[in-house]
């Protein structure tokens, strides 16, 4: 009786080899998985104790046959088969890009990102990890930023219970010592020739633990808070390719996983953009499953235009600027930093709730992407943002509402912004009075903060920070169904079940509004 | 015993001559008035019934003889002498640019311009002009933008009780008519060979009533809010120049005025570039005191950087832009309209006042100036921001807050904002944490909304939404007081008298708050 595994799940063939030697660079070891015609190569690696695994995500249902191939002759030519079968419930299988600039799970059920930032979670210890994944579990979010290193940053000043190489920390670090970033040296108490494998079963039972509760895990491969403390942010060059081939080998088949190749990408000095592009070429080339690829900017964006950039993964404060990146890039624009709700001493965390859920607001109805993230200062020192624990802000409800709203939405393309309503007035044809013209489809006349429709029987408009008495509708042919949203007292109501051609809806005079207008069928 | 008249206040000459014929065509008339070897050309106008004047505002006490020039011999080679006294408390002449990007009084004192938006309040008729005048008076404005042509805009359908051109309104327009825009064909009900001077006459005592609460009338010679209705928008272009060169005449001794050649004139589509600079060279030529001169865009700027624009007159709700605009143009930035605190259905009119405020903040601690506008619908269609009246909104309390804080400011240069703290712990050469690196006076690595200094006696920082619950700042030698703004609630208390180096200031983490730091005497 074969193995039986779900469609997207994770197979996993152990075996028994040598344990002497180095085994991380001396053996090598992969299968070849078919199902009829179809082939999928898998990464082996050691996993410490004389085993070497390889795993599978097998994509297709029915009996699949494998055979390894090996340098050492015990784990050489291996045979067997496994059944995989239909996904259960909570199992729509990876995220790809869908829509050219939207998202859907490999089954075609629609996937929204609505992410949150817990850097280095998982590198906090059990107990608050539990605690964590506790809040996770009650919170609206599907996805999940995180790092593989440990972090050392403000409020980052404790040491993980485990490291990804052999080796002690020796010596005491200060901040003092950062001014040392740009030589290339690591410090000298790791073995870079192996890793250390209970810290990537650890970070896998995170990832684990994250597709219990439906959040994809956006994993961070590299990331400049390091300072030297550890050195991961200044291996030699060969120890980041075998690094990148290793976790590829060990997570790929984890189909909750996106590949984020840095956070700040471009605060990490030591690399140029060839260096970049070859570490997306290599986990392209590695990856069978081909999980969703981007990385993180501070300032200058990596060119997202590039093949092998799926989405764009943003850090801006510029939400209005989301309808020019979908167009300049043509593919999803996930703004996974616009500033965390938190009372801190930086500027990217010390946002209002108010403030980051307009961010959102504006974010979603352009056709693009919010990510959250929460900095309110506490007695711990465990900020949400880097370590997890318990989220305390105003804006995680507001979310939660919005992801509502957006799941009974199709995907938005943006209706570009144009705030001189003069301008609408003096370029439109019709003869009516300056400010009449507003039309809610054609681009550029329309004059909410933001805005998406989806052909012309969705529409979603924002007024943000504005705070009209009424707004005037040209509706397309039809009858639509008007719906009044306040976003942040979380109410829907319907203004007028059949609205037709020119139109006014009475708004309150508040902020944080929204209009929803639908096609009757 | 010669006429007294105050420095800057208005001399007038008045001569009876012929009122047969067309005197607006066929009489010339200047004088020349010197004080020793001072000489000012005033250019003389018909004000109707046989009557001509030429005015005088002079900048020097003392002694002033007169000659008139004329065409006509009944007004050619009048003499006369006046005696020009010290001002009044209230006198400080006519405003001029300072510091490059300032403003002051002719006779030095500091200047800076708090405006509103009132754009026709002196077409409404006496009642509730004199209604506005009451409001003005215990408003903080000392700038008002307002039209001399009449308006015809949304909750803008009334007839002014005058016309500048004799003439009288048949047939009627409605909105439909608006297509004919593009015509250059004004309708035929207008004598454009003549003025109407009681309009004009009016128009005086307006200025002259705004002068009596210290307020500048920034006076809008050109606008595109007619549609036809007048033709005002469409006049041939000789009588465009004849009007120019009237109102010039007529106003150019009232101290208490500015030029602004257009509201939104790039809407204005039968009007080139070269005529804008026709205009403004025309009227650089004729007014013998050099009035303030700008012109307000919808979409593009006109070209600050000719050599006739004296200052910056914006419309944009990009405060941010501030300090680039300071750096591009070299000139004081006064931002005329960001947006106004309303609640109408065009998004130009329906920001909230704590919108407005934070503009105002944005906008004054990046070294610039902002305009204040109201749009409150309400029953008597009677909208500060065209008709006057008055104001209910909650920003005009704190703008005065504002006022006075900026009165005791001295004139500020932008700190150019950076948003990223990241980036600022990364290109500081001291090692401290990340965001411990905060100074307050190298350009680009303060992370405040927006922040201006004065050498290093003076900065005035500005958190906007942010809500940091504390900041570190950098203080230059010297001992510092530190002044903690709430810009909302209207207090300011001193958070530490005598603060030196690397501090911390405490903040109680809510949104708009400002930190104002002066060196100890």
């Amino acid at each position: 009786m074969p193995a039986q595994i779900e469609k997207w799940d994770t197979f996993e063939l152990a075996l028994r080899g040598p344990d002497s030697g180095n085994p991380f660079l001396e053996v090598t070891l992969e299968a070849e998985f078919t199902h009829g015609t179809h082939r999928v190569r898998g990464h082996g690696f050691y996993d410490g104790d004389g085993i070497y695994k390889v795993r599978l995500m097998p994509d297709q249902e029915g009996e699949w046959e494998f055979v390894t191939r090996s340098n050492t002759p015990a784990l050489d030519g291996q045979r067997g088969t496994l059944m995989c079968t239909a996904t259960s419930a909570m199992n729509h299988g990876p995220v790809r890009v869908a829509d050219t600039i939207h998202f859907a799970y490999a089954d075609g059920t629609p996937y929204s990102p609505v992410g949150t930032t817990c850097y280095v979670w998982n590198l906090q210890g059990d107990e608050l990890e539990a605690q964590t994944l506790m809040t996770l579990s009650q919170a609206p979010f599907n996805k999940l930023r995180m790092c593989v290193f440990p972090k050392r940053y403000t409020f980052n000043n404790n040491e993980p219970p485990l490291y990804p190489f052999p080796g002690q920390v020796t010596g005491t670090w200060s901040w003092a010592q950062r001014n040392t970033y740009r030589t290339h040296e690591p410090p000298d108490f790791w073995d870079f020739t192996h890793f250390n494998p209970p810290y990537f079963r650890h970070l896998e039972q995170r990832i684990l633990d994250l597709r219990a509760w439906g959040i994809e895990a956006d994993l961070i491969l590299f990331h400049p808070y390091d300072f030297g403390a550890w050195g991961f942010d200044r291996m030699p060059a060969e120890v980041n390719d075998r690094y990148l081939r290793y976790v590829v080998a060990r997570l790929s088949a984890y189909r909750n996983l996106w590949w984020s190749f840095a956070n700040e990408y471009d605060l990490m000095r030591d690399r140029t953009m060839a260096d970049w592009d070859h570490y997306f070429q290599l986990v392209q080339e590695l990856d069978p499953y081909q999980h969703l690829r981007s990385i993180h900017n501070c300032h200058e964006f990596y060119d997202h235009g590039k093949s092998w950039v799926t989405h764009c993964s943003v850090q801006s404060h510029a939400l209005a600027t989301v309808p020019a990146w979908i167009k300049k890039y043509g593919k999803p624009v996930v703004v996974d930093e616009c500033g965390y709700e938190g009372d801190i001493f930086m500027a990217w965390g010390d946002l209002s709730a108010e403030e980051l859920v307009l961010r959102f607001w504006l974010g979603f109805t352009s056709g693009g992407y919010v990510g959250h993230g929460e900095t309110y200062m506490n007695d711990l020192d465990q900020l949400w943002w880097s370590k997890g624990g318990r989220l305390t802000g105003q804006s995680v409800a507001r979310i939660a509402f919005l992801r509502q709203v957006m799941e009974h939405a199709p995907a938005l393309t943006p209706i570009v912004r144009n705030d001189s309503s003069a301008a609408a007035a003096s370029s439109a044809g019709t003869p009516h009075e300056p400010g009449e013209e507003i039309r809610i489809i054609s681009e550029g006349s329309w004059n909410a903060e933001a805005a998406g429709f989806h052909s012309q029987d969705y529409y979603l408009l924002y007024f943000g920070m504005h705070q009209p008495r009424w707004r005037n509708l040209n509706l397309p042919a039809g009858s639509y169904r008007v719906d009044v949203i306040d976003t942040w007292n979380m109410t829907l109501e319907t203004a007028t079940a059949h609205a037709t051609g020119r139109m006014r809806v009475e708004l309150p005079g508040r902020k944080y509004m929204a209009v929803r207008i639908q096609k009757n069928q």
